[in-house]
């Protein structure tokens, strides 16, 4: 039995998320099913991030206890062929039988992207957020600074998420590119909350819109009550891009 | 009645192309249907180039007269509100009446993108052809600077393709990126011939993948027979960047 580390990628447009649901296409399902026809058994396939509906990922990584005759790069062209063309297998790789790709993760950045423009982009606004209004970056990079560090970042779980420790540490938050297109936000932490990255990216945008003060963001954070944040930023801008270890 | 000039985006994937066709869901079809709903009559829309099934566009030209009391800003709101997700209006500005989209065009660039990597590529491959073994870029290069001018294209028309000239002059045939990655092929020219880069692209890669030396695109252009050429290479790579006056 070999414990299987694989980095994935997939496009979330067509997904109902990551974690196995009865009747619904998952990600987790869909790469269960295709270890399954490959090695004849049932394979659970455990990921690092239970990525939402909508969301897509560059780098997940995920690991897989699996027994199979098959050389590694024979194994992954097999589950290659067998998954549906929205989600591949990028690397495939035998691993110490202790790891677990959700509880040895260190840090993870994701990309929520923003197509700032006055008119749709069929060509764009399948992996990002549409705002026509121009935002102010400048405003945005303020306040995303004011949220970096260690914090209990209450206001910016899931609503209805339970009772654990909502102490998070954020690294990276950081806002390029330029109003009139594509502009980028970086985030990246040592683990988050359920929801936490959609909903700094729809109270970054707040202040972007020019709503809310650059202060605004410090205020929610400290308050720790998630009715004051801003709304949940859609799905479909946000990409896990790398998990590392 | 006005003249209206339109700068056009669009995603191909779920078009038959860019040519009004009953009973198919194209590019001309949803913009004419749009623009009866705004006016209320029939309008008819030219494009510049008629793009096939599965192609995109990033900056398509049209022309299309209709009578409306609405402003041009207000125009093209009305008609991104009525037009599907796929496809939207960058820019509409009254034009003179005599400017046809098609026979004014000076000149047309095209991106043809390739994902080059060993594996596939989800959020990639909706705009890029796979090929999953190294191309040769320095062999690529050669062979494409060796079609560059005014040279009767024929080996590289649609099949079938009727008897009129098939003389064009390609002003550019550029090659960017690196294997493992994203390829880009860019090709310029006054005016092409039906898949006439689509079959440039495919005889470039038949040299990439080692199949041919860098010499025979040179061989098979001045045989000016189609049978020669490499296959025509898929249409979900080509991209119409943009068109000049």
């Amino acid at each position: 039995m070999t414990n299987w580390r694989l980095l994935l990628e997939y496009d979330g447009t067509d997904f109902a998320g990551w974690q196995l649901q009865p009747g619904a296409r998952t990600v987790q399902g869909v790469l269960e099913a295709a270890f399954a026809r490959i090695t004849g058994r049932r394979v659970v396939v455990y990921g690092a991030g239970r990525t939402d509906a909508g969301v897509h990922a560059a780098g997940q990584v995920a690991n897989a206890r699996a027994e199979t005759r098959l050389e590694p790069r024979v194994l992954q062209r097999a589950l290659n062929a067998s998954l549906p063309r929205d989600v591949a297998v990028r690397s495939l790789d035998p691993e110490a039988d202790a790891f677990d790709a959700r509880r040895d993760a260190r840090s993870k950045l994701y990309l929520y992207r923003v197509w700032n423009a006055a008119t749709r982009s069929p060509l764009h606004e399948r992996w990002s957020h549409p705002v026509p209004v121009p935002l102010e970056l400048g405003a945005m990079r303020a306040a995303a600074a004011s949220l970096l560090g260690r914090h209990d970042f209450a206001s910016f779980r899931a609503a209805g998420a339970d009772g654990r420790t909502s102490v998070r540490t954020l690294t990276r938050l950081g806002v390029a590119g330029e109003p009139g297109g594509e502009l980028r936000f970086e985030v990246e932490g040592e683990a988050f909350l359920r929801h936490m990255v959609r909903n700094l990216v729809g109270t970054l945008l707040e202040v972007g819109r020019g709503r809310r003060p650059a202060g605004w963001p410090a205020e929610v954070l400290a308050a720790r009550d998630r009715r004051l944040a801003g709304p949940t930023a859609p799905a479909r801008g946000l990409t896990l891009i790398r998990v590392d270890y």
